[in-house]
């Protein structure tokens, strides 16, 4: 088998055994509700979510609504509003959503209980903001572009907005918030999940004004107001379950691997840096394994950070793998894919992207310029043009990324 | 034992292994010269190197000269004149010595023999710039700041020097050239290796302006005529052996794993990616295994690269350590040190860090912030403030990076 068909079958394995159906099931099975339940599935694994808990909860639910991102509704949900929403930056159809979700939750009493199905992209589909949707769109971009972390953007837009940060469990009251939620960030911090819709905020309003500064972001008036307000430092009526993460993924990566006859290493399940570096680190460790007659699959799970320099088109999982492929160059037995669990890389239609030792030839041969594409962020089309794209379409999960290098063994 | 005493010993015992003395003896022992032996030793090694092959030798060394860095001359040598030069930046001294090398080669027959002892650091070391000397250092200045990696900067370096890329070879005809050299360029390219005076020379003009215009390095008129003149694209004069490398001083610190019972896991000894980006990795690395009962240890050989921001003091080996100390932070088992095999870490007498889950916590107790020091690449006082330098000395050997992630097995 090539090592491309490898790589796809693990992929497809390992994005299977990370959907949240049977995870959902586990959290809830067995539970009983003393009152009405209102259903509240949020994220780019709404839909899922919200289909096992459905069917599972039946009659039970009261009232429920889905929101998620374009392009994820895979069909109507019987008794369940779905909506879609923008993502990474939220639109007027976040803002609309979130009225209807307030709405549906406004005024409960102390038996029913809102369950909050919560996962990645959360954070951009639900969203009241306290500012104008137009400044907080531009305040959110400029995160995106500026390096900062995942925490570190969740620490200002927490204070932006009417639901984050403990604001929606706060709302809720005095019903009881039954929160299951498929972690995409790392180390699975409630509080970030989503933005931690209902979640006691650990993060400080200082910290907030320091993170502002540090990036050098400009806010208007209203938006500097909102970070001398207090997010919630408790949730009494709150409790989490978390039903799934980027370890799932790594764990059934190294599985599949191991079935395929790659001896699996599992490097790290929070790997969080640049995603160039990433690339040229992992081509670095094909550059030294690449003559091992021992088949190796080294595995990484986590979520690196891509700054933006240019104006191409990409995702963090194909600027890794394109940022391999340099090192790459030349080796016989060495493979790698990187991926995004969801399915969606970045503003684009590809998952994550697949390069080994040809694709660098392949890219010269079709004039374009490894070098030149990482610089200006274009790892989409140069990826495109050398079949180094992998599409999955929305997977129905979220559990961060999965990065794979494969080495073929030598000499077989 | 403590993790930081497993470092220590672990470093030491890699690299005394590393050292040039067998691998010399090992290139010389049973050849035979036909005319006079004229022994010219460079680099960081170089004095270690020519002391091997000077003892080895005895009476058939016609004459012989040492370059070596400030600092690294550790005694008189009978019958070898002894130069001290700059590093990493060629100053008047490296171009005296120089004059004197050229002198000494001139005029040889083709029964001589040029024994070239080569080490890292020959490129500043062994130098006659055919631009002033003022120039030359502004641009080697502008190249170590600019992120260019070893080969991109010798690629230039070449073209601006009367003795690199071939052209000390060139010099020494019709003698012999015989190369012994200890590598600290990744994958051993001859040429690179102190800028390669007795290698032909693969790259070209076209590349050395490309990567003058990627970086806007400023040239004057002279300068950028010398980018127009090749290099010489053969050398059948010459013949090369490489006795070290980065790869046995890995190997080196996973046999010394392994005898203090660690399980060496060897990711690389190709590492080439940001210190940062790289030490961020490693404390990735780190969060998932720290809970591991069997005692890890993760090797990386290589060079990273630092890309200048701010004004601080420091080496990429301090800057790895130190980036890796926000994500251990807290880490109970894990530790992690980074050292240039010379003994010296950029313009510092350090030879690396050590850090570990304490070190942040020490760190905010002194007043001093992570991530200031890190952004003003100012590792070196960071480090200092909490123990963390490690300081060897020149080692007398010159063989690359080495960084060594200890996890030290939980619940022990």
């Amino acid at each position: 088998m090539e090592l491309r068909q490898v790589a796809e079958q693990i992929l497809q394995e390992a994005i299977r055994a990370a959907l949240p159906d049977a995870a959902v099931r586990r959290a809830l099975q067995g539970r009983r509700f003393p009152g009405r339940v209102f259903l509240l599935a949020v994220g780019k694994a709404a839909w899922q979510m919200a289909a096992t808990a459905s069917a599972l909860l039946g009659e039970a639910v009261a009232e429920g609504m889905v929101i998620t991102k374009y392009g994820h509704v895979r069909g109507a949900l019987p008794g369940l509003r779905l909506f879609e929403a923008g993502h990474p930056v939220p639109d007027e159809n976040s803002v609309a959503a979130t009225e209807a979700a307030l709405a549906m939750t406004a005024g409960l009493c102390a038996e029913d209980t809102v369950l909050l199905l919560l996962s990645g992209g959360g954070s951009a589909l639900f969203e009241k903001p306290l500012i104008s949707l137009a400044e907080l769109q531009c305040a959110t971009d400029a995160l995106l572009r500026s390096g900062a972390d995942i925490v570190e953007m969740n620490t200002v837009r927490k204070r932006l907005s009417a639901v984050k940060g403990g604001r929606f469990a706060a709302h809720c009251l005095p019903a009881r918030v039954l929160v299951v939620a498929l972690s995409d960030v790392l180390g699975d911090p409630p509080d970030m999940i989503a933005s931690g819709p209902a979640c006691a905020d650990p993060s400080s309003c200082a910290e907030a004004r320091q993170i502002v500064a540090r990036y050098a972001l400009r806010l208007s008036k209203e938006a500097r107001a909102c970070l001398t307000v207090e997010t919630p430092k408790s949730a009494e009526n709150v409790e989490t379950v978390i039903c799934g993460s980027v370890r799932q993924l790594c764990r059934a990566a190294a599985e599949s691997c191991r079935k395929l006859g790659f001896r699996p290493i599992v490097l790290t399940d929070r790997l969080c840096c640049n995603a160039d570096d990433a690339g040229r680190f992992f081509a670095s460790i094909a550059q030294t394994h690449d003559a091992s007659a021992e088949p190796l699959a080294f595995i990484a799970g986590g979520e690196t950070v891509v700054t933006v320099r240019g104006s191409g088109k990409g995702g963090r999982n194909q600027e890794l793998a394109l940022a391999a492929a340099a090192g790459l160059a030349g080796l016989a037995n060495a493979g790698l894919f990187s991926i995004g669990s969801d399915g969606t890389d970045g503003p684009t239609d590809a998952a994550g992207g697949y390069v080994d030792g040809d694709t660098a030839r392949l890219l010269a041969q079709r004039g374009i310029s490894l070098r030149a594409a990482l610089d200006n962020n274009d790892a989409y089309p140069a990826l495109d043009a050398c079949g180094g794209l992998i599409r999955t379409g929305p997977t129905g999960t979220n559990v961060n990324d999965l990065t794979v290098l494969l080495i073929g063994g030598a000499g077989k």
